[in-house]
Formats: structure tokens, C-alpha cells, sequence
């Protein structure tokens, strides 16, 4: 099946266009955690949410699940690692699966536009973001993993039973328990090293690992690196009033679009991008008749 | 007092940009309905506002109302009628007052860029904004009154008892009862005439009723009439990303700024030029100091 939209990111902006493009009777494919954002759900007091007064962010992703349950909106918890652009839409690599798309929306939130030095280069030569994808060629080699969440967790433990040695770094501190041959935070990630192939990863201290491959578990993929060509001014990536990126058929709206970092912001940024996208749909339509 | 910010309007958008500002310790003057937009108490129900479930318009201006109450907030029932920029800020007339502020931020609501053909022309040559401003000056004569709310009734009354004659043009149909010298709707008003000086409207049907004077009441005077110079599309308020209009200290957000006409958009919106003015106003500080 080929979807009308892809959606990349399940926080308030990615809700928004969400919700408007069910209005639309369009089929919405949309990737990203069922807990929704983590930053949200963090939040202790929301002061300047029109409309809801004085709310938690806990409360206000209770409220957001609701909704998504009443337009009867599913997610699809997989990241997307990569994103092909052909004559006739998008292909989406999401796990072990692709999907299809004529149009794709990313409400990534705000990630680092380029990653760790040497990430963007060497992926797809020793660099990967899919453990179930390329777990397998690391049989009873060494790895570093970055972790970016511990939502990731299940997937490091994926690994450790494939590679002999697992050198993991996370952002965060209260990590879960794993196997023996898995040496947790010893040291911070910094650089993938590597000329044509990951030769290992360097350490904030200035250490060297030496690894044979290196997997990178995110909750995004920097905008950048999932569509290439993509225009990005600093790690903000750059769209028009109507949330149209340089890419014909990308739109973006939330913290990945730049400041400020708020969820009304991002909610109204979703608004006009599911609008766009309806028109955008349009035009295709008359294309192709 | 100079304030920091004079926002017009107390829609969704308007609204957005003052919760905001207060949180900012900005000093905010906010020009409108006290009664908030009655476009989005119309609603019967919204389906896409994300964090509020299936609300009607109603029920959602009552919590904007309880907002601005928690924040502290005061609206200004006054329309604005005339806008001046000076080297040191804005000069605002709201009734028989005169505001300054450093900052201004239109929230207008979709309203006619234009106004009627010959209404711009003519501000000030016989056509006024302000019955309270300018009644007087037609003591025992004929004049035109385009009512476009009836907020504004009790400004007809005061001009018809100044007056000789009142013609009298509402948008809407259950109008009030008014003293005998006032012709209600007697044709729809769709041009001001005169040269120098106002000499009449025209209507619809084709018919000319001389005047000596025509008031034009509506919630919001259109923005290219408000704030002169201003760069209009269309209809729509130009804006870049951050809300900024072209004029330097001028922000515009929500409906005014174009379609989508949506609750979402226009709080992003509100959201957005906030944030935009609390950086204009710390440069104007860096360059004071």
C-alpha cells in the first residue's frame, strides 16, 4: 500500500499534522514512539498552552493519546533509517520493512543536524542505525553502540547476543542490565573513525576503541542524513510560511525547523504543514489526470 | 507608561503571543473584544486542536478566558484607529486615548486588506474610525454609518443623537432599535465617494445617498490602513518565519497573515512572534544602552 503521507515523529507537531490530515480523509503512515515525546512528558507545568490551562506534560500526552485514539490514528514504532525520493514519492526504510509515500512530513524534534564527526560518511560502512537490519554481520565481532534512549535498550541486548564485544554509550545515566560482554560507559562517545570502513570510535577523553562496526541508536536520525539534499541552516532544517523544505514533497514543522522550542509552536507548524501537504496531494492528483 | 508590546486583537493568535509575553516580564497594552473572538465561539466543535479534546468554540474561550485571568492579563476594549511609527516606537489611538509602545503586534483576525474603494482615500477627509472622536463635527448632519458588529450599536446611537440624518449599513440582519432619524439598511454600502471631501456612498443596487460624513465601524481597520507601508499580499500580512512584518517593530500572526484559518496555526503564530518580539526588544536595549 502506498500511504498519501508519512509522518516522522509522534510529538506535538507531528500529532497536529496528524490529526488535520485524518480530517482530510488522507492515509497517514506515521513513525515514532507510542509513548509520544519524552520531552513533553517531562514538563511539570505548561503556562502557555492556549486552551489548556496550567497542564503537566504528562496530562497533556494523556490528552494527545486520547485524541489520537478518537481520530483513530495508529503509530508505528519503528524508526526510520532511511528515505529514498523517486519520481513517484517515497520509499521508507523502517526497520526491516519499507513503506511507501507520496508525501513525507518530519517532526523529528530537535536533533543534532550531522551526528558524531565521521557518521554521516561512514554509513553503510560499518556505521548503522537498524540492529535488526545489520546485527548479523557482526557475529562474533566487536561493536560500539550508541544508545540514544533507553528505549534502544532491547535492541543493545539484540546485539550483545551477536558480537563478542559491545563497547555501549549512552546519553543518560540509569542504564539496564546486560550481558558480560557488554562494557557500559566506559568513557563518552565522540568520533567515528574510519577511512573507507569504521576502524573504531574515539572517546571524549582522546582514547581510541578499536571496533568493527558501529551502531547508532537514535530516537531521530539527523534530518540531513535520512533525506538526502535536504537544506539545513546550522541543524535547523530550512522551510518556507508553508512548511515546505527545498525538497519537493518534504515538509517539517516542530523543534527541527528552529526555535523556539515550544509545543505551541509545533502544534501550529503541524497545522500548516498538514495543509500544505493536502495541496501538495492535489496538485499530484491533477498530474496525474 | 510606554509599554513593551501593544498587541491588537483577542483571538487565539493575540492571545498566544500575551500569555507569552507575560512570562516574559514584558509590559503588554492588548486592544480588542473583551468577549474574545467570535468566530471561534461560533465553533460548534474542533476536532483538531491538540491538547483539547473535541471542545466547542465556546467552551474553549472560556478557558482562554480563565488563561487570562491566571496570567494576569488585561484586555483593552478599544478599537485602535490609527497607528503611527516613530524613531522611538508606535504611537496607537484607541478611542479618544493615545498608547505608546516599543513593539507592535497585529493579530487582527481575516479581514478586508482594502476596506471599501475609497474608504483609505478619504480616512480623514470625512470618513472616521471614531464616533467618540469625530461625531461631533456633524452635529445636524447627513451621515453614513457601516456598523459591522453589534459591539458597535451603541456608538450609532450616539452618532444619531448628533446627527440629522443617519444611514445606517450592517453586515448582519437582527439589528437593534434605533432613533427615528435612522434609516436602517436601506441598500447594502459598497463605495465611499467624494474628491476632496467625502460627498456620499454608493450601494449596491447602484444608487448614490449623499452624506456629509461616513463612519466605519468594524473590529479590526485593515492592517495596510492601520500601519501605512505596510507589505500586504493579497489580503495577507507579509511575514518571514519569525512573524516579522517589513516594517522594523511591526509582528503580525494568526488569521491575518493568511490561510490555514485555524485555532492551531494562529496560536503557533501567537507563539512564534512572542518569542520574535522579545528579541527585537532586548536589540532596542543593547542599541539604547
Amino acid at each position: 500500500m502506498k500511504y498519501d503521507v508519512a509522518i516522522i515523529g509522534t510529538g506535538p507537531a507531528g500529532l497536529s499534522a496528524a490529526l488535520n490530515l485524518k480530517l482530510h480523509n488522507k492515509s497517514v503512515i506515521w513513525f515514532g514512539s507510542k509513548d509520544l515525546s519524552s520531552k513533553v512528558g517531562k514538563s511539570e507545568k505548561i503556562a502557555n498552552y492556549p486552551g489548556v490551562s496550567m497542564v503537566s506534560g504528562q496530562a497533556l500526552n494523556e490528552t494527545f493519546q486520547a485524541q489520537i485514539e478518537e481520530a483513530g490514528l495508529e503509530i508505528t514504532d519503528k524508526q526510520v533509517t532511511t528515505v529514498l525520493a523517486s519520481r513517484s514519492g517515497f520509499m521508507l526504510q523502517g526497520g526491516m520493512d519499507i513503506y511507501e509515500a507520496k508525501a513525507l512530513l518530519l517532526a523529528t524534534g530537535a536533533v543534532s543536524a550531522k551526528g558524531f564527526p565521521g557518521e554521516e560518511s561512514l554509513l553503510g560502512s560499518g556505521v548503522s542505525y537498524c540492529a535488526t537490519c545489520d546485527g548479523f554481520l557482526y557475529k562474533g565481532k566487536t561493536i560500539a553502540v550508541y544508545c540514544g534512549s533507553k528505549r534502544f535498550e532491547h535492541e543493545v541486548t539484540y546485539l550483545a547476543e551477536l558480537a563478542e564485544k559491545v563497547y555501549l554509550y549512552t546519553p543518560y545515566k540509569d542504564t539496564g542490565a546486560f550481558p558480560d560482554n557488554v562494557v557500559v560507559n566506559d568513557g563518552k562517545m565522540k568520533e567515528v573513525h574510519g577511512a573507507m570502513k569504521v576502524s573504531g570510535v574515539a572517546l571524549a577523553d582522546g582514547r581510541e576503541v578499536e571496533t568493527d562496526g558501529v551502531f547508532i541508536l537514535r530516537d531521530a536520525v539527523a534530518p540531513s542524513t535520512l533525506v538526502k539534499g535536504l537544506e539545513i541552516d546550522g541543524a535547523d532544517i530550512v522551510v518556507d510560511r508553508g512548511m515546505r523544505t527545498n525538497k519537493p514533497g518534504v515538509f517539517a514543522a516542530g523543534d527541527c525547523t528552529g526555535r523556539p522550542y515550544q509545543i505551541t509552536k509545533a502544534t501550529g507548524e503541524g497545522n500548516i504543514a498538514a495543509h500544505s501537504i493536502v495541496e501538495y496531494l492535489a496538485e499530484l492528483e491533477k498530474e496525474e489526470a
